[in-house]
């Protein structure tokens, strides 16, 4: 048995993005030289995510203005959250429509994914340090 | 350690629909003859979900109809994502608050399960040939 | 490889409630003694989450507030869930939100996590006793 383990770091430019880190995970698992098992990758941060879609810059779009319409940044004083002095009451509520993080078999050395699936990082608090965990555990 | 790897294969006859897929999983488990490990059951597509809940039809009319009103099908102009010629992106919001998949833990041989829970296929744009992915990882 | 299992129960005097539970997930892990490999902790009943966030008063209110918006409690007959019987419907609505449980990486005998992830157990159907289960697979 083998385990890897690697960290992603990311400072995005704007409150919330989405990143693709399809590639990074994948070239951890090379890394990890493991051929049978399970991936994880998660945020390590709780105003983030690490979720699974599609490439396709209009989705990114509409999973932005829903999640605005879902759980609202402004008014800032709409989250009892934000009495704490942050301003990110919303970001703890959209990263639990799109989850902490991924599961991903592993098979053969690869990442064992359907024809359309990549893995992105969803920020919802940017312009500060974060970080992405990506865990390889097998064979 | 071993693995056992199985897919199932899905084409609705309709736009959504919910499968229980319980019964296919669990064979699946038999057929790897693990006892102690962790099987990940998960849609290899992006408009589709695997998740754990209760084989009630009435909660899965609640479900159709809730999804429906945080992320209506149409009018179809209505997601970016549609420009690209699809007619799905509800399709891909819906699944993010479902899920992509799900972790069971396996003990002496089985999933082990609180007492209602039942692992469903979600499917949020059929009519089309989909598959999901059960892995199974231990000893 | 080793494995370990432990169960916690519950039962919440209100009918909603978060407890934060990572003492107990960390005791567990000490007692598997295992090094690496990773840590599955789920809800074993389909009314209530094991979710990863902020151990802040103030969060868990804007939870319990926004998930009432999104999935009301009242009035009952909005659920046909609840023709059963039940009076649970939304229960089983805001538990796909805060999702069912989370797979935790472990690194050198602890739970692998970020600087403010703690995990909680949510109750949306409380009042009755109930099962959170811990396995953890790895050496």
């Amino acid at each position: 048995m083998k385990s890897h383990r690697k960290e992603l770091w990311f400072r995005t430019p704007t409150r919330r993005a989405f990143v693709n880190i399809t590639h990074e995970v994948e070239a951890a698992l090379q890394e990890s030289e493991i051929q049978e098992g399970f991936c994880h990758v998660n945020a390590m941060h709780i105003t983030a995510s690490v979720f699974i879609n599609d490439n396709e810059p209009g989705l990114h779009r509409d999973y932005e203005r829903w999640l605005e319409e879902l759980a609202p940044h402004e008014p800032l004083d709409r989250y009892a959250h934000n009495r704490t002095g942050e301003d990110n009451g919303d970001a703890h509520l959209k990263r639990q429509i799109m989850g902490r993080g991924v599961t991903v078999a592993v098979t053969d050395g690869r990442l064992d994914f359907g024809p359309w699936e990549q893995i992105f990082y969803g920020e919802f608090d940017g312009r500060r340090k974060k970080r992405v965990l990506i865990k390889i555990i097998g064979w």
